[in-house]
């Protein structure tokens, strides 16, 4: 990167110090601003994160959001310390989370915290001096895959304007799914909803997007899948959603994609997945020519770096 | 930090490779050097332990001295590996502590090792040809908490001679206490012991504080706190102390400290604990000018920080 | 290291971006380049890997494996991330190994697995574009391990051709001693097996050793030791083995090497041992002058320096 790096020294400064906990503290022109500048950091290492720590809280075992965090830091220079699990944390002695935030933002210059309850994110961006960022807070919010998402779309399509985009799968439960219409719906996308009755779309959504004007039906008949679209985004049924497990099975059959559902598509399709998969995508799609799933992966260590960079104020 | 660091530089010279099992192992006036090195290394982060690796062992866990030290390590330029829990070390398969230590010497350039057992870090001090530093063994030592309580003291006092200190809650299984005190017995630091009678101080140390002439009262009526001392330092009641649980929530709530009851001192009393606290200290004291208990873990970073690059050698 | 650090450029590489599967999948002289360059590496810490960032999977916990690793990267300069443990892996919420290996290699350069199933690091060395090191699968293969054995009779005895070595102790199941009777057989070494009946020498590598003309013996009193043999290689004799619990102590007893024991032979000999030991090498050996145990340990760090640099194109 050179000098010019941040085209907006306005909006860079503006990140500084900052918690991201959802994607609702973000304005659109803040989202993009984010969203080029990782295009910056995608082949960047510099170590432009030498000397800073993190310490990644994971009251929540997550291997993949944990190493992905570390990797960016470790990528920049930067050193990780943190637990991978409550189980051995203080909080076993009966320590409340803000006072764990209060001893350990003494030990780093940010914090990555990832808690089964929804709020946790909140709670600790508040007792804390130092910017913290949310890797995920139970049902509620995970916005670093959110931007990856977006990152991942805007580098396929070129734009996040006016795409067609269908959710598949658990439309209820999924906070990914939640997040991302949310945002992309302020980019005039039109969506279609495909999901069990079970497990549609919750109505305060659905509502909020109908109040916006924007475009979206609902379908819940799997066999036919809707062909015009650009992006198809599907999720892992959970089998303790379903109290009958002949159900269970019925609905993750429905809902599997593989490469002869896709034949009905004239032309490629973008298969997106926040992963890890169970049997939602089946691996004959893996080379498929669409199938972004894995480069979603690679693209939250860019979308990572990119935050660390800019919360630590750490631009060149 | 600049080539005069270290004053005393034979002083400096008797650290290097040696072992941090015990505060008894420290004469007086290594303690204060270490405290003095201390405050130059209160904002120093020079890489002075580039290259350099610890091998943290944690057979107990304990996120927050785990995390200080490796935090410690890393803001100096070193490196940590080691574990977070005896459950996936190789212990599980038999091995004696001397073998691990033997083996993992071969990995690094110091140990810190922390264990249920009493007497667990001496041994392995003994077995290893590095110098190993006890991050707690059981209920017997653990003396960088005492070192990081020094250290605050001091910042605070000016001082560590002729202070009045009570101690609070559970002083007779709390090793924190137990080495406090008698470091600051050498002093001429005067005690108040406010306990309840089942966990009043252990009676070889009270004989010893006589026997050395050291002022010292005990209190068995925490209603009435002693409002002549400089220093309140409160610990954790632990419920499985008690056989009777209506008799422990009784004393648990006897020796809460809130703004409350501060109100009786004529002016602002440090307050400190090792943390983590449960109840102890309500959480209406936290922004209290007295309240010193977030500093201690600050302090606790300083404090390792210094120790580590002393038994490295790695003083500019 | 100076630029005339790899005698055979070609050798090298060959090396780059390889596999680390199984001691099968390398020629004689591959080894032997290994081991000529591991020489070189032992007392180097040349931050040729500064940058490089290993994901270590940690399927089966293996706390020694896994630090000596972690030293060995950390000692070049590199960084490490990964886990020690399945049960906090996403491996729980049902995901594939070659997903997990797909994502995975997304934030690193370079992956070390152990798992407990046989065949699983071939399976990602498969799924993945990076080099994959096996840190052990099942009772299969543990290649490191080999070499660092490989590396350490060399040192203490000046090479590998023409040894005599006697193995002792469990030799049904220990991939150990599969691992190191296959490649030191093509040095023509000379072998006498020491185990109960019940954990001899499976049949098909006692076939290929007669079939290749291996001088080798099989001895099932180990009261008499082979006294004209250069090294005993001894291993754990684990007690989930025998269904007779007093059969298990008689065995056990019956394979522990002590002073007393080797008091037959004319010189000292080599004793070693993978680790960990429960009981089958007394401590009074650990002075004894043939000692290898805890120098395979050592050399365990150099061995995998050498490989982690090698595969990594690292080298001056």
């Amino acid at each position: 990167m050179t000098a010019d790096t941040v085209a907006n020294p306005e909006l860079a400064k503006a990140f500084v110090g900052r918690d991201v906990v959802s994607m609702r503290d973000f304005r659109r022109e803040e989202i993009l601003f984010v969203l080029d500048l990782a295009e910056r950091f995608e082949h960047t290492s510099e170590p432009l994160l030498g000397g800073r720590v993190v310490v990644n809280l994971f009251f929540e075992p997550s291997t993949r959001t944990r190493l992905s965090f570390e990797a960016a830091m470790v990528r920049l220079g930067g050193q990780n310390i943190g637990f991978a699990d409550a189980g051995i944390s203080s909080v076993a002695k009966g320590e409340s989370l803000a006072d764990t935030i209060r001893v350990v933002e003494n030990y780093c210059d940010i914090i990555v915290i990832r808690h089964k309850f929804e709020g946790a994110a909140r709670l600790a961006a508040e007792a804390s001096r130092l910017p913290v960022i949310n890797g995920g807070d139970g049902s509620n919010q995970h916005p670093t895959q959110t931007l990856l998402d977006l990152f991942t779309i805007r580098k396929l399509h070129g734009r996040l304007e006016k795409l067609r985009v269908a959710f598949l799968g658990d439309l209820k439960y999924s906070r990914t799914v939640h997040s991302l219409i949310e945002v992309l719906a302020q980019f005039e996308c039109e969506f279609v909803l495909v999901s069990p009755q079970e497990l549609r779309m919750p109505r305060d959504i659905l509502d909020d997007l109908a109040r916006d004007g924007v475009r979206c039906r609902e379908e819940f008949k799997p066999s036919i899948l809707p062909v015009d679209v650009d992006i198809l985004y599907t999720t892992r049924i959970q089998k303790e959603r379903f109290v009958d497990p002949v159900e269970y099975e019925r609905v993750r059959n429905a809902y599997r994609l593989d490469r002869e559902a896709l034949e009905v598509f004239p032309r490629p399709v973008t298969v997106m997945h926040p992963l890890p998969r169970v049997n939602e995508i089946s691996t004959d799609l893996d080379d498929y020519e669409g199938a972004a799933y894995f480069q979603q992966a690679r693209n939250g260590i860019t979308v990572r770096k990119t935050l660390l960079s800019l919360l630590l104020g750490a631009l060149p």
